[in-house]
């Protein structure tokens, strides 16, 4: 029996969950629509640390921590740790997971990274290697800038077209417990790379990533957008979503009123955030938070969360290479 | 049934092989003792690059056709392609996956990697998730200096604990095809960190991760040193080895005379390379060189791979942060 269906899709008949969940964001997150969606609201975005690496570094291990908490499982008894942020060489997930006496896996797939740590906790429990598999990641408004543009001080003026990575840190226990939603399917994606070489654009970069794997996911799985009560991007921002759309439409896709985005959701209107969010946890709380909601009020019955990631450097961008990108999705179910 | 024992050791019972394999070193590493075991050694460090980068980026590329090509595959035929490298943001690694239409999963363990990807091939093969998968990595000594340490042409003195790193590639194609020693057991390391924060001797920050997982290997398996032909341990180089010894011989285990390290065989003695060799490639290109050479000539029919990281950055250690360090075991039978 093979766990595979049509190329590039891997199915999950055993049904693993999300059992347990966790989300914290910043204040500015705090202030858009879907706070009520989160667990947790920092009340500054520093808690108390000297540094903003710090502070991420201490988010995720409250996630983490607060993940194991709520599902009344010591960190012993999970078989895997898998996480990945936005830092040089994920020094956030390292840092946090150094505290925890549980095999790690670091990963790293930019701002598609939680959706890859879905994808290979489920690939775990349904081979039989693990009975819990915590996953988690990060992301700071202000290491990324700091890494990835200007110092904050600067104060450079930003584009339209940027977006702004989200201050939130996600952790999740998937198991076979008895509740929680089902994660029955994934596909991984390609790297798929057009040429783009705007760091300021990165949504436009990432569309169509995410339209080579919804389209891999539609072939494998036989099904159609309209079969998904919600299909989630994210980050695509203002920017990619319209990309997206017009990508889709262009081969004659039906059911784009089921598109959503989690970076052009997570800020409201009233908010200067350029294009919308981004960031590894943009999609992860966003998709634990708002979507798992969804799922549990029956407001949803079954999501693809097409969660995309940007694969460049800062030192790439200098050399002139144009922008990889990617797109992993995972099939919630009620 | 369960594919796992004891409690981290997970059993790849269908007999997931090593079925391909390239390895492509620089022009140091080629006059090094090991010369004989790599399949090509580069003429000049460059391959004809603008940059150090762009070198590192093309020599992965070249690993991953020249596997293809052995194995006779097409890349189509690939179910994932599993990579990661030491550069911010892996992009080594996604830019060189971006020339091929296949599922990508970006990893990141450091010097570790190279098992992580080798055990999570394991995984999909095992688990049913996949028939074919490429695994691959590298690193370059320009690229990590520039990124790490100072611009080499600062020319900069190292210390006897420094380790060089290894400019080199490799890539393996795992499956069911029946050649190539089989893949048995993984055994995925925890982080462990002893507060150590010298980035001069990662070395010895990386020993105890290397000790942790040895001992969960055996305790998980029942197995001893003795029952490896070779224990090889990457890239811990001398000191790092030294102080491995010191923990396994304080707790009464035996068949040390097992142990090998890659960082410390790389290079030769009259080579200046402080405490010897390091990088995603060094245990990489070493283990499918070396190691595949000695179970093919049935030198060796049992060996225990033991990939250790250290998972820093250069902006934790100028944070003041400690060292995590990581390391993945693969045993591989002839």
């Amino acid at each position: 029996m093979s766990n595979r269906i049509g190329r590039r899709t891997l199915v999950f008949s055993k049904g693993p969950r999300i059992t347990s969940r966790y989300t914290l964001v910043g204040p500015r997150e705090g202030r858009g629509p879907h706070a009520l969606d989160f667990h947790e609201i920092m009340g500054d975005d520093t808690l108390g640390q000297k540094t903003a690496e710090k502070t991420e570094r201490l988010m995720l291990e409250i996630a983490i921590a607060k993940t194991l908490e709520q599902h009344g499982t010591e960190v012993h008894d999970l078989q895997f740790l898998i996480a990945g942020d936005l830092l040089n060489q994920i020094t956030t997930s390292n840092l946090a997971a150094s505290t925890h006496a549980v095999p790690f896996i670091g990963i790293y797939g930019a701002c598609s990274t939680f959706a890859e740590a879905l994808g290979l906790a489920a690939v775990l429990l349904q081979g039989d290697f693990a009975d819990q598999v915590m996953v988690g990641t990060a992301s700071h408004y202000q290491t990324a800038e700091r890494q990835f543009r200007y110092p904050i001080e600067l104060n450079v003026q930003h584009l339209a077209t940027n977006q702004v990575t989200v201050t939130g840190a996600a952790a999740a226990i998937l198991s076979f417990a008895d509740r929680g939603p089902h994660l029955t399917h994934a596909t991984f994606g390609q790297v798929v790379d057009m040429g783009l070489k705007d760091p300021q654009d990165m949504g436009s970069a990432m569309a169509p990533a995410a339209f080579q794997t919804i389209k891999d996911h539609l072939a494998d799985t036989g099904r159609s957008l309209e079969d998904y009560d919600i299909v989630f991007t994210g980050d695509l921002g203002k920017q990619g979503s319209k990309m997206l759309r017009v990508l889709l439409e262009r081969e004659n896709y039906t059911g784009l009123e089921r598109l959503q985005d989690g970076g052009s959701r997570i800020f409201g209107p009233g908010q200067a955030v350029g294009a919308g969010g981004s960031g590894a946890a943009c999609i992860a709380v966003m998709t634990l938070g708002y979507i798992l909601n969804c799922l549990e009020s029956a407001k949803a019955k079954r999501v693809l969360v097409v969660a995309t990631g940007a694969l460049l450097s800062a030192l790439t961008v200098l050399q002139g290479e144009s922008i990889p990108c990617i797109a992993h999705a995972v099939v919630l179910e009620q």
